[in-house]
């Protein structure tokens, strides 16, 4: 019996062994997708307890109102393992929020969560022995007084000891991102923190707060929005100012792509509707959504700045609960969209405007995963980069050992793997950096065995520009850090 | 090379083998969903040879007409190996249509049909060479042998030697359970014997009969049935006694699974055209579905019983067949309809009602397992049994060797595996209860591979909680046994 | 670390080395569907270079136009790394175009191009190093010296090399097939060349150039098209023709599979806007499809002819790229239509006529997979051969190690695998027929995997005949050959 995630976790043969530690291990980090705070890094966050950094939970806003946020991947598992919502988005103790927790441990074997946690306590706080309820309290207090004394665990500490080199945060285009300015004046702050483009709130006509938005927009952008083209020019602007402080990536959170062609004219009708506080027909919503993605589009292969599309999630699926404690607190799922058509009329019409941006394809259901990487595959001619549409990491969901092997094989057998531009955390956590280490793990071990089996060349160099290249070199390059 | 199907078949770990000897094996079955017919268990049926069990075949009714009624996966392997249908639903002697059959377990490396016979012949008859052309006649004798002089082959024989504990057979609404009635006035009969609800035809309001079963559903129940709201009210009473008689759980046989948020009254539109034999159009008949299935899940709620939805399913896919035969005989096939949006409707608007039921959900088709999974996690809040939303079992045409990994490996990442509530038979044979040998043998696998390699912490106790857990107490907890 | 690529490649236990290289290895291939112009075999054409055979690329025709032709599995991967078109369908030298992709080979790791072009170099060309940016001379070297001067590398020579005794090529109904005539005509050739009867051109009546072909169709069969009737009349004189010819098999390449049942009355609609240059409606192009696949169906009924179908390819999806390149130039991706309402209702109807053909269903969607294999196992009764209906091989991007195994494991669950008529190499070049070796060590490992854990029994005669059937008596039964 192997130890349990011990210093060879998941590399299950020597050439794993040695492309982990020699290459992999040491190499630093460029997370080009999460979704932490800046401002936690300029203030350089502590954390009262390890609750608080792994579950979070009922939040105060500033006007005594209540909302909810946290890791609401821990607080699904906590549910499928009946924990009463009193110790996941309610009031009880942090100390038997986390007690809660850690017996649900015991149960989730098979779930990258014991992973993900191990491989955070071990890293951080030079914690070996399994999460469970026994051990709660152990953990708890051994956690709680680095969070509280050791400057490696304040925001900062935890960054650096981690080699990050480059975080790409997402930001709403009407945000000042006054926090990433004071990052930049702020000589201490070794870690690149840069800006991503994230208009989602533009492209959903179809939701309540649409009109809302659209004057925000305006106001921050200098520019009338009273259509479609002016709604382009103001996001161009922010788009510019995103750029300015880096902003290498912009992203998309799309339940489907939707891709019709329409025009201008074909697009203001969903925009009047909206405006005047009617409803906007499917086929209007695809339509506004279809001419500002071709716009966008545009934009971001004018400022070398990649285009990542994330489709075929559903959210807020439990309406009860929705109303309770909001999005983004454990109740999302896969969606079965087909695609392909959407994904094929974007690129095409960029394409031919020879606009093209660098993009980036993320289907939250793994049944599209080899179809999207054959579409990845026919916009890649005369790029300025290998591999310009790239198949998205394994994302949330996927975010598991078989869903990463499973994208590693895919990609390999339909697009070059060299190429790829590696993982990423998508994450609220600062803890989660080890999700680069569980990914390297799982790569080199893939790659050792097909070497090993005898399907690949055994070659040092090549092997070693192959690994280096996945966990940071292609990254930097893509992006052009 | 390893025995043929030996002591340690499937078991390639030392802790495997371990978890399955010393723990799995021994413990009792529950079978909460299958289709075997109660009146053979109270009539204790003996079989007059191994084809009759195996095969089954071409029957008379009472009144002299044809029907045909036997293992369909036995008979698509016989067709597929170009047998005649003579020897599968014809009248050939059973010793020359057990030939055939054995002779088609020749070429059939890679299915389970071979390891659930082999696995039967073992457990029930203490053979253990291969099936095959040579060997027929051996089998043959054999099995007759004991089906006709051992005590232990009959039905009840059959199933104390399974060592079941519950048995959830599948029932018609309008059926009087007169069985079931006298199984429980047995004091012989040490097994539980429960009716399941499975009000398929009440839902089926486009299909020629619907008219006919209203008025069977009307005089069964007293209820004057003139709409949906009526109809609702006669399957109320009709579950009522059900539950009398122990009735743990329902089941739902159902193409797609439809959401409409429609009313009563827009249900009626389809029962008014349906009653007057008119053609009900697909919008009207999801309307009366939806709202159906709306009142059913809180009738299941409100009686503590769990549903079942099984879907995906196309059925009598090959019309001259179906009229030959009828339905079972082999011609069905998986569908992909995305249902995440009706499975998601209908909980939200049960949830949102405060009576969301245990539910398990169930796709025949493979590539949504992932998908349903991850719906499921979205309405465990608060569930007064852990894990209320179960990702069903590897299912009809999944209920393999490579079906049941991929289900525990699906709910091992994506819930929490240690509350599965486990396997069952979903067969209409008495010697299929070692389809519980067959999982748990995959499930220690699985569990022990995870151990040994170091990616989940070995603690006997834990694992023992485990294993027991989905082999038998999760079941016993969920459906309150 | 095992030899790359060496004797033993792919065979990773005792009984698979022995199945692979006592049986499988020694047995003739029947290439029963390919692409290859019998031209080339007729004129036994040579090739200058490695570039040529490998890549082809920029081509003139008689007028002096340009046409690209090639091998756009290589251009893909050419691309994916970032090389300019200069040296994928551009001028440049063909040594620099091949030092592009041999470089490109260092970085896909994971890919079957490695695999299917080290297989090629070691068997025709005796050549084992890796193929890397370092090996490109030496490559080209010895594999120039051998395509210029050993007859061995010609056409002819490469077909007799490979054990070649049948090949199924794809011809349009309109080909005079003046190269078969010429080929049947040569007594000096010895494999067997027949023509394919693929009529997708009178299928697209939606697609530009309908009314011009057929136009062709009808001066070439002499028969009047006015109609479905008369298109059915044409085709049927075209393919008994072919059979004339000894056509074995028929092919479509369609994006969906629509089965409407409509009459000739109804799909005559679609016939009379195609031929007056009016554009087609979906639904009016579903209904000649639907009427002239069932007409060609039964044909194919008549004349014993296999009626493959391949579907779900999204094709030329890069409008800029068509422009110039033309179709077949690496820009198609997969789709995800659900087709098994379309294949059930015309393999229902063709069953119901007593005249459902030999059929082959190729999905490009490996998520369609268990799907399309249980709808085969719907039409399989009283089949003159065993399964009529056969899960194609793993075709296209699926054409992989993984997607090999993936299929036999799929088709092992749910069909008879001892009956599937095996490999194709659906390929344009004469070195492609080591794809059949790549499948045969695939299948003789996963064959042995499933025999050394002890879930098949270990039986010498039944195994042999298994390999050797599926390998290639499979295919001669089925084809009749």
């Amino acid at each position: 019996m192997k130890e349990y995630m011990g210093n060879d976790f998941l590399l299950k043969n020597d050439l794993a062994r040695h492309l982990y530690h020699d290459y992999a291990e040491k190499l630093p980090i460029i997370d080009y997708h999460c979704h932490i705070p800046p401002q936690e890094i300029y203030e350089n966050r502590k954390f009262e307890n390890i609750t608080q950094v792994w579950l979070g939970g009922h939040q105060k806003k500033a006007d005594g109102s209540d909302y909810y946020f946290g890791d609401h991947y821990k607080w699904r598992l906590m549910r499928c393992n009946g924990v009463s919502e009193d110790y996941i988005t309610g009031d009880m103790p942090d100390r038997e929020r986390f007690q809660k927790f850690a017996e649900t441990m015991e149960k989730t074997i098979g779930n990258p969560m014991n992973h993900w946690c191990q491989l955070e306590l071990k890293k951080y706080f030079g914690y070996t022995k399994p999460i469970n309820g026994a051990n709660a309290q152990e953990i708890w207090d051994i956690c709680n007084e680095k969070l509280q004394n050791d400057p490696k665990c304040t925001v900062r500490g935890l960054v650096e000891a981690s080699n990050v080199r480059f975080v790409g945060t997402t930001d709403d285009p009407v945000d000042s991102l006054e926090w990433h300015v004071k990052i930049r004046e702020d000589d201490s702050i070794k870690v690149k923190v840069c800006p991503s483009f994230r208009p989602d709130k533009a492209l959903n006509v179809h939701l309540a707060g649409f009109d809302e938005y659209m004057k925000q927009l305006s106001e921050v952008s200098g520019v009338e929005i009273t259509g479609s083209e002016s709604c382009l020019e103001a996001l161009n602007k922010r788009l510019l100012f995103f750029v300015s402080l880096g902003c290498k990536a912009s992203d998309h959170g799309i339940e489907e792509i939707p891709f019709t062609g329409a025009d201008a004219a074909k697009a203001d009708i969903a925009f009047r509707k909206a405006m005047a506080n009617e409803a906007v027909s499917e086929e209007e919503r695809r339509d506004w959504q279809s001419f500002l993605m071709e716009g966008l589009g545009k934009m971001y292969y004018d400022n070398d700045v990649a285009m990542q599309l994330h489709y075929n999630a559903i959210r807020n699926t439990n309406q009860k609960m929705f109303e309770k404690y909001g999005p983004d607190t454990g109740f999302d799922a896969m969606d079965a969209h087909n695609c392909v058509h959407g994904i094929q009329g974007l690129l095409s019409a960029l394409t031919y405007a020879d606009k093209c941006p660098k993009t980036i394809l993320y289907s939250l259901n793994p049944s599209d995963m080899d179809l999207v990487a054959t579409i990845c595959g026919c916009f890649q001619q005369n790029s300025p980069v290998p591999s310009r549409v790239q198949l998205g990491a394994a994302w949330w969901f996927n975010d598991t050992r078989d869903g990463m092997v499973r994208h590693l094989q895919i990609l390999g057998r339909l697009g070059v793997l060299g190429n790829f531009i590696g993982m990423l955390t998508d994450s609220r956590s600062f803890l989660s950096y080890t999700r680069h280490e569980y990914f390297r793990r799982i790569l080199c071990n893939t790659v050792g065995e097909w070497v090993e089996d005898g399907e690949f060349p055994y070659d040092e160099e090549g092997l070693k520009a192959i690994i280096e290249g996945i966990c940071y070199y292609n990254a930097e390059r893509y992006f052009g850090l």
